[in-house]
């Protein structure tokens, strides 16, 4: 049976199952995501409004055995960016939605009252239910009490108390094999759900499978597929240290982004790092690697516990560590990860709400350095959706705005991440072009600027930066099309076995021939999907900046500016 | 003697006294400050910045005897909508700095420390001292202070607190011959001032008098002017009811935006029309007549009295009264007073911060209608720059962000005022295409819309509606470099000897020979030259652009919605 778009309309309450029509046939996940947005939202309009959509799309190869293809996308106007905005995360959301045969969820309208409702998706249709029991309810605890009502195999979409407040800082999240959470992170698009009055969308459980034009070639592809994935060094990193292997390295290259983005190294880094904190869950018999969705080889996540081997957090990424830790120059790990908890619990993404931290910091709000003010403000200031706790969840934009301050880290009102672009000029072109924000996961030349994957490239050097991010960013569009998880992209840029392996398995799924040119083509297709809708909400050339201080600010210990000039970023769009 | 430009730079605390520049000579006002801005300023650096600079420019007929020509300009970028700014007000500094001869004061850097500087200027230069006294204080009490610490002739510029900390609804405060405050209300220029730390600017008094080339000619062609603004019958109306005479027209217009503009009518409008204030006014032996600079004839203020008829405000304007009063549903006068004293010494935008309170009304942080809370607000929130404060005082589009409210009224992020779009379409395209943001001064089409000065447009048709604003916008740049009031405008428009004898007043000035058309070209010269300052900082047409709610929410009584497509606005600038 082929697959099918499901449509709920929040205004009047109805669905309805729809035939995928030719031109949405060969996308999946961002591809199909950022079509269905730009096809069909005003650029203009509301990000909090009714013509806003909320569309969430399986990749290509989700709900296949295929590795590390658990990625659900999800796609809407972002009430931070003003930009198309499209954020995967893992779980068992994206698998069960392919078996259940949608193609694609697309949430419409608004509903007039103050009633939340919870979605329950089946291969039938999609039952919409008014929800009191759940409301101002933690992520946590929704996963725990849907569990219960539904059964522990059930599927789950969330938003916290942030997304219910429509902080535009609020992230969706997603179960996952241990009910515990993971985030479509960045944009704000909790508040888009927040806004349709959606508190979770329930998934049921199916043992059907999805369908396999050519299964032996599939399985055989799949095959060289994962073992690319396990062989390659970097996968092998990311499993023993997490994410948080970074630390120490980004620190080593001057590029940790400390105190507000004013120096590039973090004098606490070793009490944060990947290491310190691999030894830590050891000792506290934690899990240090974990899948956080069936079927991924790499196994990047990890279980972390808190002093009194109990629970504490997981999916405890470099990038919120770093800015918890550096940017708000707290180096202490167990407030790091109480934080990490408070915000997968509220339903916030941990980059933009920290690094706001770190812009209130800086406007004395509260000290750097001081985490238990800010796990206070996260519960009694955050949680409670007082005045400063919504500017907080708002981002860092909202926090500069509110308070004066000129050094505010952001593109398109989006918070930079844990890369300084000074001290990594490819990453800046990925901060500066991407059509989402200030995003590292865009085009993430780290891997050939520090991590020597897919060649080397001077991270201080104006040369090939421009050209570096363009083909990452193609590239990542792409594999974000097809479920997978970004981090193939290191076997796939150092083995000359995986990409191809890719190309096997979705042909094998589809009964196609894709070449890899049509991959990049389909990259290059989402980007300029992506753009055009941008360009029509207003956005221009002189949005793909970064903030000035970049240029004016030499940054510790490399004291280096941000200096590739307007018309070399530019020049990122000539595809 | 030639007039100078006095340049103040604040990050070396230096002053330099220039030439005058050939391209500047025969500008003054709007038309110089926007000159300077566009020349001077990056478009796109961030307006609380070093890189901004803050221009102080006479008319080009302040300091002489010519009716109504005491405004003064302030330009900069605008920390508030991003867009290049001019505000004028009036008070005595205008004509003070054009008899020191001062054609322009720019204002440019900005301190590395945290000390305040009080600026002196004089015939000689710019005296540049530490202040600690009157930080923190409102406006009123600095001009107190400075009247006993440099004499009652000493001319003010000020900002209160909401300009030392920086809220985007801050604005500049004059004093005027009553030693009261004028405002160079919109944009959030106190901002900037503050961004500069800079308290106030304090001007020497002079004897000496500008020079008139033909004084013969002048004083003929002043005659005429004069006669033409006295005879005007709606400068009569403006004498008896102040401004405030707009309350019933526009209410009768079903124009009056109510309940964060969700209504055309006021029930409480009979308690807050200028026919009550005037009542009251005489039974608490105030004036119902006043004048804000030396040489106005019009005197549309009015010194209003409380209950114990002691001082409350003056320069009560209709479009604060409205926002306080029809559009936060607070129908009691005097708690309207109470609230425009507050903004005025806190240094805030009456319009920009009461129109955010609407917001805040309908996001329930308050009750419409709740004065005392208002009150409250103002002094323990704003005025102690509490999180809630500054979000406050950071404008309708702050609170419109912070707590998810979709209703919103703002153009490039500034207040609409006090005529609603839908019921007087004119006034909709001039919000929507000033270069600075909604502002109805920028393009006053009430004029003819509702008053039938200047001909007759029915204010519920699309038709003319973009030639009427063109009309006025371009007429209204060229009036703003003079020095004139805009009230002069209604005379303008309906007497035929009014525009010549100010063409003759300028020419009798230089020894120049303008007409009627140069003048034409300088307005256009100047909103070409502030629209491509926009452009340069990442404005498009899609900023030209009322909120989607106008288009879809019909407003009582008309049940009209704002109807005139994008391609019609957009062809206000074909010329």
């Amino acid at each position: 049976m082929a697959d099918k778009i499901f449509r709920v309309n929040m205004t009047d309450l109805s669905v309805r199952v729809e035939e995928v029509p030719a031109a949405w046939q060969g996308l999946g996940g961002r591809g199909l995501t950022s079509t269905v947005i730009a096809a069909e939202v005003e650029p203009t309009c509301h990000p909090l409004g009714a013509k806003n959509k909320l569309v969430f799309a399986p990749g290509l190869l989700s709900g296949t055995l295929a590795a590390n293809s658990g990625r659900l996308s999800c796609g809407a106007k972002s009430p931070l960016t003003g930009t198309i905005k499209e954020a995967n995360a893992g779980g068992t959301s994206a698998q069960m939605l392919a078996k259940l045969g949608i193609k694609a969820l697309i949430i419409e309208g608004m509903p007039a009252g103050d009633t939340w409702y919870g979605l329950q998706v089946s291969a039938d249709g999609v039952k919409i239910s008014a929800e009191t029991e759940l409301i101002g309810t933690g992520n946590y605890q929704v996963v725990q009490i849907l569990n219960a009502r539904l059964g522990e195999k059930t599927g789950v979409i969330t938003i916290g108390p942030a997304g219910e407040m429509k902080m535009t800082a609020a992230n969706i999240s997603i179960k996952d094999p241990g009910s515990r959470l993971r985030s479509n992170g960045r944009g704000g698009l909790g508040a888009v759900m927040g806004s349709k009055k959606i508190k979770f969308i329930a998934i049921e459980p199916t043992t059907k499978m999805v369908e396999i034009a050519w299964p032996e070639a599939f399985k055989e592809a799949n095959r060289t597929f994962a073992k690319a994935l396990v062989d390659n060094p970097i996968s092998q990193a990311l499993a023993q240290y997490g994410t948080n292997v970074l630390v120490n390295i980004i620190n080593e290259a001057g590029a940790l982004p400390t105190r507000n983005f004013t120096s590039g190294q973090f004098e606490g880094h070793e009490l944060i790092s990947g290491e310190t904190m691999h030894d830590q869950i050891v000792a506290r018999e934690g899990r240090p690697k974990h899948n956080c969705h069936p079927g991924c080889v790499i196994n990047c996540s990890q279980l972390y516990n808190d002093q009194d081997k109990k629970y504490k957090t997981s999916g405890f990424e470099y990038e919120s560590i770093w800015a918890m830790g550096a940017d708000c120059c707290v180096d202490n790990l167990d407030q790091i990860a109480e934080a990490d908890f408070l915000m997968d619990d509220l339903g916030l993404d941990t980059i933009e709400t920290s690094v706001a931290f770190g812009v209130a910091m800086e406007a004395g709000v509260l000290a750097f350095g001081d985490g238990t003010e800010m796990l206070r403000m996260l519960k009694d200031e955050i949680g409670k959706g007082t005045p400063l706790g919504r500017v907080l969840g708002c981002g860092a934009g909202s926090v500069g705005r509110t308070f004066g301050v000129t050094r505010v880290p952001v593109v398109k009102n989006q918070a930079i991440p844990a890369y300084d672009p000074r001290a990594v000029k490819g990453i800046g072109i990925t901060y500066a072009t991407s059509t989402q924000g200030a995003d590292h996961t865009m085009g993430y030349t780290i891997a050939t600027n520090i991590l020597n994957v897919g060649g080397q490239l001077d991270p201080l050097s104006k040369e090939g930066q421009v050209e570096l991010s363009r083909n990452l960013q193609i590239a990542t569009a792409a594999i974000d099309s097809t479920g997978m998880c970004l981090f193939i992209a290191f076997a796939a840029l150092d083995d000359a076995a995986c990409l191809p392996a890719l190309i096997d398995m979705i042909n094998a799924r589809y009964d196609i021939a894709l070449t890899a040119d049509d991959v990049t083509n389909l990259g290059k297709f989402i980007l300029k999907t992506e753009r055009a809708f941008n360009q029509k909400a207003g956005f221009t050339s002189e949005d793909d900046r970064l903030p000035e201080f970049f240029n004016d600010e030499p940054i510790a210990p490399h004291n280096v500016v941000w200096d590739i000039d307007d018309a070399t970023i530019d020049s990122f769009w000539n595809f």
